[in-house]
């Protein structure tokens, strides 16, 4: 296994950081490799917000739920949906982009904005450094839309939390690999004896943390899947653009 | 600059294969990396459908809107945005989905799709494999969800081909990073003459490469984006449980 599969094999998210700044030279590198990855017909919809201001932090930390982490690590990044700059080549040419107001737009910018998020999360961890997504900014997309002046045809998807680690966390298991991976066709037939399978390795694995959750990974995803948590993402998309075929 | 760093700042996309398979170990290797990437809320929504079938490859080219390299490289890999395990995760406890009613899910299945991708093509491209990523299994999506026999509450977001290359293809210019990267909030000022600057730079590119193509970036994307190319997603995720607030 090369350098690389090994720093994806040992991700893992980190809630404890270190109260020292990430120099800007690596900053940078991180953000220099993860425009390098490719985008849906080179559109480059997405942008990353750099956000190390400490009271900025602090209220991303509020937005997202009342989630420490962001205020405590020193650099926070907000991973995008972008047709704004894709507009600014269709108002150059005298053509009119309708391409944000289509389901289709909203997947690709999604799409484009989390391989921008996955390549930053391995060059994040490939220099030592630690990180956590944070889906809760969508939680009030409104407040983070007014907090980053994002324009129109713009929408925060996700953050990520990159520090230096103050604790090494644990490596979190995952679904049985046949479950992820499917050979031809989509795989149904032991998909739930396998999920109880898996069920009982995390009600292990929260036990050998010390943590006393009687819980399973079936309790806690359908116990959040049963709510639209996040009911303001439809309308904000729709008041900054993203009409989602309606 | 670390190994992984420049693996990413060499992404390419690779048009032409080798007719070489790529061994079982590698592929696993990729997708086991891929798997320990994060989560929405540990969901682990997200399959991936390896195709190695020959004339499964050549369908899915056509399907692609005639893509030959999906026919021609070994592997062809199919991100799906997948809510069918937690729904079994729902079912084992009494709970009910809900969350594919709502664009939340949507995003976030679409999302970590991406992250996936993101991964794999870092992945893929460490261990010296070319790829190309297919955003065209979305011209017909229904297609795409009888061919892989993909049930209720998935969706085929894109695709990836991998395999040895078999030739070295062009580093393309991305955007100015300063119109990628934005410090404390969204920067609109110079947008525009940077976007004109970039296009003067890909005219450049395609004139080396000897191709004809008198265009822009900004010709090119908008030219794009001012149809919604894939009017299909929309009603193929409703007919897969996707309701995106409908």
């Amino acid at each position: 296994m090369n350098e690389t599969l090994q720093v994806m094999q040992n991700h893992r998210s980190i809630r404890s950081y270190q109260d020292k700044a990430i120099p800007e030279e690596l900053i940078q590198s991180v953000l220099t490799s993860v425009q390098h990855m490719p985008t849906s017909i080179n559109g480059q919809q997405v942008s990353v917000i750099v956000v190390q201001d400490k009271a900025k932090k602090k209220a991303i930390s509020e937005i997202a739920g009342g989630q420490p982490w962001i205020a405590q690590a020193p650099v926070f990044l907000v991973f995008v949906a972008d047709f704004y700059k894709t507009n600014i080549g269709a108002q150059i040419e005298g053509n009119t982009q309708v391409i944000h107001e289509s389901i289709e737009g909203t997947v690709v910018g999604v799409f484009d904005a989390g391989i921008a998020m996955g390549a930053a999360i391995v060059a994040a961890e490939s220099l030592g450094l630690g990180i956590v997504p944070i889906g809760g900014i969508r939680a009030n997309p409104k407040e983070m839309i007014k907090l980053l002046n994002l324009p129109l045809y713009t929408f925060p998807v996700a953050g990520l939390v990159m520090g230096f680690p103050a604790d090494t966390s644990h490596l979190k298991p995952r679904l049985p690999l046949v479950t992820f991976v499917h050979r031809e066709t989509y795989q149904t037939e032991h998909l739930t004896e396998q999920i109880k399978a898996y069920d009982e390795t995390m009600k292990a694995y929260y036990a050998e943390r010390g943590d006393d959750k009687q819980t399973t990974w079936s309790k806690q995803v359908s116990g959040t899947y049963k709510y639209v948590y996040f009911p303001k993402v439809y309308p904000s998309m729709k008041s900054q653009g993203f009409d989602n075929d309606k």
